[in-house]
């Protein structure tokens, strides 16, 4: 296995520098930590990643979770991670110091997580669902649900869940048929399957605290008859000991990749014993839900954005130790009596390699716009500037998710190539980070359905006004890059192609305003693939800007060839990935629709 | 597991339509064949695909093949493959009748491995490395060696492979160490180790007859040293009976696909006890081998396109019975009362399929194209005709390797993204066939290798005759595709496409006249991803004319549907791929070099 995983200092130079934590630092809400407290908690976490997670991985890959007589049987590393991971804070870091938190910024949390994730991302997600539904009580639950649940939960004791998927409806939350009944204690009774439940049940919490979609009794259809319910695996009795609430695992997909992760398929109240507790108002539980997949989708691009570093990382140290071949000499041909050349030298290698680099770290530093946003919404005072961020925030969240998914799937393929035929073999790492990383583009959402939140809803929510936001934030990068000679030519390039953004809008809402909105909506995948490219070449051009700044006024912190790879990553971002842009607008511009089911024609 | 694994319709439109079978079965080289006799032929293949080959698919890759006390174990099915297959003429089928063989056109063998491969891409390795191994020996081996060895490659009894790939020295046979030393009786004593070698041992054949790139004592260095040896497993002695020829196998590679089809690591000599003997002259063995890897390179870009072809069938098959979700209304709501609709129906699902199919033929059509062509050559009784096919396809064999494996991981990717989190699941099959796949752009020189040779050898060679007659033959389907109104706008695309081609060699030859090989050849692989996807349109627009000529005069073998469904996945080939050309051309010819190696920087 590789030695390195993940670069911290990049992830430093995005959390202080690209992200500027201090300025969120300074505001009253997280002004309970400082830079040094921060780097220590960093550092903690790169320990115990080191010792305790990354020594797993592969072992998490050959010998998966499994389902046995009627439990799902996990690696012993998951009891670390939400115990050990537990005491650490990992689970209790971003929230809220009166709930129990840390109260950390999002982005700290999110550089925590990029780094354990890079080591061992079959984990994660057991923590991570667990925070969420914690939050998801705090915000939401009434005050005994928190009681009982939350303080269990923030120590790794007890697990959380989202369980949304039912199998008649997949993605269409529209047809969930889970039925909850109401009792005169005030509780009700369950009914329903779930399946895709990831970290769903294994041998090492004591309860799993579902957070389950459901109808009650004569709710509308729809999502707006979807209520929401904490259902525990276990109900706590009367005198506090906690007594079997009917909720049985029926199974655990297995999967060609995180096969360490478990993903249960539960039943509620197949002995019509199953009781839930409704989590704020009924029939709004899609929006409260909502918190908590919004969350998720921020940590799907951040564990897609983890993994693709990480192979980057493993095909750069092959690349650097495996020589093979000579370079072309001017003749075009090769002197055969030299020494062999290690494979970093040869031209295309070095793109690929390049290739990952530009995508990988593109990818996180979207996912840290995104955090960087969060935070900046927390510690506003002002309301317009809180709502402003939480617009930002809407506007990035399908990016955060799909550009590191996608980009991620395709960064680690290359980084298979790299190893040509080794990059194949189950005893080099590639493969396994190549099939991790295929789910991230499936989870919370596919890129289908992001994209359908992009174009459909963000773009042109609040009179395209989070479309307008972005673009102003656009250009102050534009601006602060113009500074430079070098970086000049990007800066316009970023600026032909927000107005690029600007013209394809321009054609596709005019379909929207038509009534035609199939068709405005049809190649919304498509416009994902365009934006999300430009949002990355938007963060390309701010990391070569900082990294510009800091070479030229010789306030560095890293070595100059730390701040020259960043420009030249940028560099080749622009040349190789923004070059697609145009032909992705000619697509979503083009007046023939050829994806729009008119009748019964048959694809054959 | 999905139902239909091909269209053998496709197949046929393909094989006697767009690439006009015909024309070659006229010859007096192919003239014993008919039509009738090939429908017949192709028939028998399916069946046995159906009933011998399909059903052990999915065990193939769950009881994958494994090494134990110094052998490799594989599944039976590979005994049914080798020897009921050859019976039915699998292995001889493009060899002369005079050696043994049935003397199909290419184009039937193609098409009848690409069933099935389609119906299980684990075992046709193992029947086409032994033909090609046979072939080899006919073409430049001595009478003996071919009286000993072919008759019982073409049964199956015995099985072939070749023994290209050092640990030391991977793509880079300038560096093969195995040693051939000169003995008394004229054979040679071997020393060496292989590795990668595909189906180079189980225990299903009696003998495994390799073919060994190795270097005689004191031969030069690089390519120009090296010789091509036959060594047996098992040497046949002077009674006739099978002797062991010190062929150890050390063990067999785990791979995340393809894990049925063993890859051996072989050694030679271990102790001093392995004979090979010549074939051909000394230090020629690169360049009969290249016959072989020829061939073998047209194989793989078969299996890649068999493969996305068979994972289009399973995600159409899926997205055809999945109901999921509403079609959206003018309004931009979905009416959650009306009953849900096939995921087919929905345009982004519709567009992963029609891009699957778009792909997945096109490769089939590219690879057909390369298999017309050799038979073209073969059928030619003319000397500068000959010359002439054999340039195109020397021009088409590096786009035959290589369009079907990038794109064909790009289809089977998408085919995963179709079923959603099914997708990701072992239960369905698309997960394994984007496990299998992923090996197709390493097999027999990686995309970076292929493209090389595209750009830095076909492109050029003798003053660009090849790439001249290639555009000769695009612009004869554009001439043609003129004729239909329909067609017309992608016809032109198509032309501005072969002007982008020669404005993108402008350029990069002034480096390579230069003396600027490196530069020149910097890019190749985003050459090959420019060049290989107009070529592909090319072969989609030959599709659609020939389509639209059929429904034109009503001159029709299938349904009117089938038809239009080929011009509607030529016109979303041009909309959504041919888009991508004017990018890379501006990749292409970008001024700026970013992945040359000037000294020792860093990547970081």
């Amino acid at each position: 296995m590789a030695k390195k995983y993940i670069d911290i200092n990049t992830l430093k130079f995005q959390l202080f520098d690209v992200h500027e934590l201090e300025s969120v630092l300074s505001s009253n809400y997280y002004n309970q930590h400082d830079v040094e407290s921060i780097n220590l908690f960093l550092e903690s976490v790169k320990d115990f990643s080191d010792k305790e997670l990354h020594p797993h991985f592969v072992e998490m890959d050959t010998q998966p979770a499994y389902f046995k007589d009627g439990k799902i049987i996990v690696h012993p590393v998951v009891e670390t991670v939400m115990k050990k991971g537990g005491e650490l804070g990992i689970i209790a870091s971003p929230i809220e110091m009166e709930d129990g938190g840390l109260q950390l910024p999002l982005a700290v949390h999110t550089i925590a997580y990029t780094i354990m994730e890079a080591a061992n991302n079959h984990l994660l997600g057991y923590p991570g669902l667990t925070l969420g539904s914690a939050e998801l009580i705090l915000s939401f639950g009434e005050e005994n649900l928190k009681e009982k649940y939350v303080p269990h939960m923030l120590t790794g004791e007890w697990a959380g869940t989202m369980c949304l998927t039912e199998p008649q409806a997949g993605s269409s939350l529209s047809d969930v048929t889970t039925t909850a009944s109401p009792q005169s204690d005030g509780s009700y009774k369950m009914n329903g399957q779930k399946i895709f439940i990831s970290g769903g049940d294994h041998q090492y919490s004591d309860n799993f605290i579902h957070l389950v979609l459901a109808r009650i009794d004569g709710a509308p259809a729809g999502t707006k008859g979807i209520s929401l319910f904490v259902v525990p695996k276990n109900r706590i009795a009367e005198d506090g000991s906690l007594e079997f609430n009917d909720v049985v695992t029926a199974g655990d997909f297995q999967k060609m990749g995180q096969r360490g992760y478990c993903t249960a398929h539960l039943m509620f109240g197949e002995s019509d014993d199953c009781q839930g507790w409704l989590i704020g108002q009924a029939h709004h539980g899609l929006k409260y839900m909502f918190q908590m997949m919004n969350g998720a989708r921020i940590a799907v691009g951040r564990g897609a954005a983890a993994i693709a570093m990480a192979a980057y990382h493993a095909s750069l140290e092959y690349a650097n130790e495996r020589p093979q071949g000579r370079k072309i000499a001017s003749s075009g041909k090769k002197d055969v009596t030299a020494e062999q050349t290690l494979i970093i030298n040869h031209p295309d290698v070095r793109r690929m390699l390049l290739l990952q680099k530009a995508l990988s770290e593109g990818a996180i530093c979207i996912v840290m716009q995104g955090a960087h946003y969060h935070d900046k919404m927390k510690a506003a005072n002002d309301h317009q500037e809180k709502k402003k961020y939480n617009l930002l925030l809407e506007m990035m969240t399908p990016i955060v998710k799909t550009f590191p998914s996608e980009k991620g799937i395709e960064s680690a393929n290359n980084g298979v190539q790299v190893l040509g035929g080794y990059g194949f073999c189950s005893e080099y790492i590639l493969q396994q980070y190549l099939r991790d990383i295929r789910i991230f583009a499936i989870y919370e959402g596919t890129t289908g359905i992001q994209s359908l939140d992009l174009l459909g809803r963000k773009m042109l929510m609040k009179g395209g006004k989070g479309a307008h936001l972005l673009a102003q934030e656009i250009n102050g990068t534009i601006m602060s890059a113009m500074a430079y000679d070098e970086l000049k030519p990007y800066a316009k390039t970023l600026g032909i192609n927000l107005k690029r953004i600007a013209d394809v809008m321009e054609f596709l809402t005019a379909f929207a305003q038509k009534g035609d909105f199939e068709r405005f909506i049809s190649d919304a995948t498509i416009f994902m693939d365009f934006m999300s490219t430009i949002v990355a070449g938007w963060q390309w051009l701010k990391m070569a800007t900082l990294a510009k700044e800091a070479l030229v006024t010789g306030n560095i912190k890293y070595e100059n060839s730390f701040y020259e790879s960043k420009i030249h990553a940028m560099k080749f971002y622009f040349k190789y990935e923004m070059t697609k842009t145009q032909g992705l607008a000619e697509v979503l511009m083009d007046e023939e629709v050829l994806t729009v089911a008119k009748g019964e024609e048959v694809i054959v």
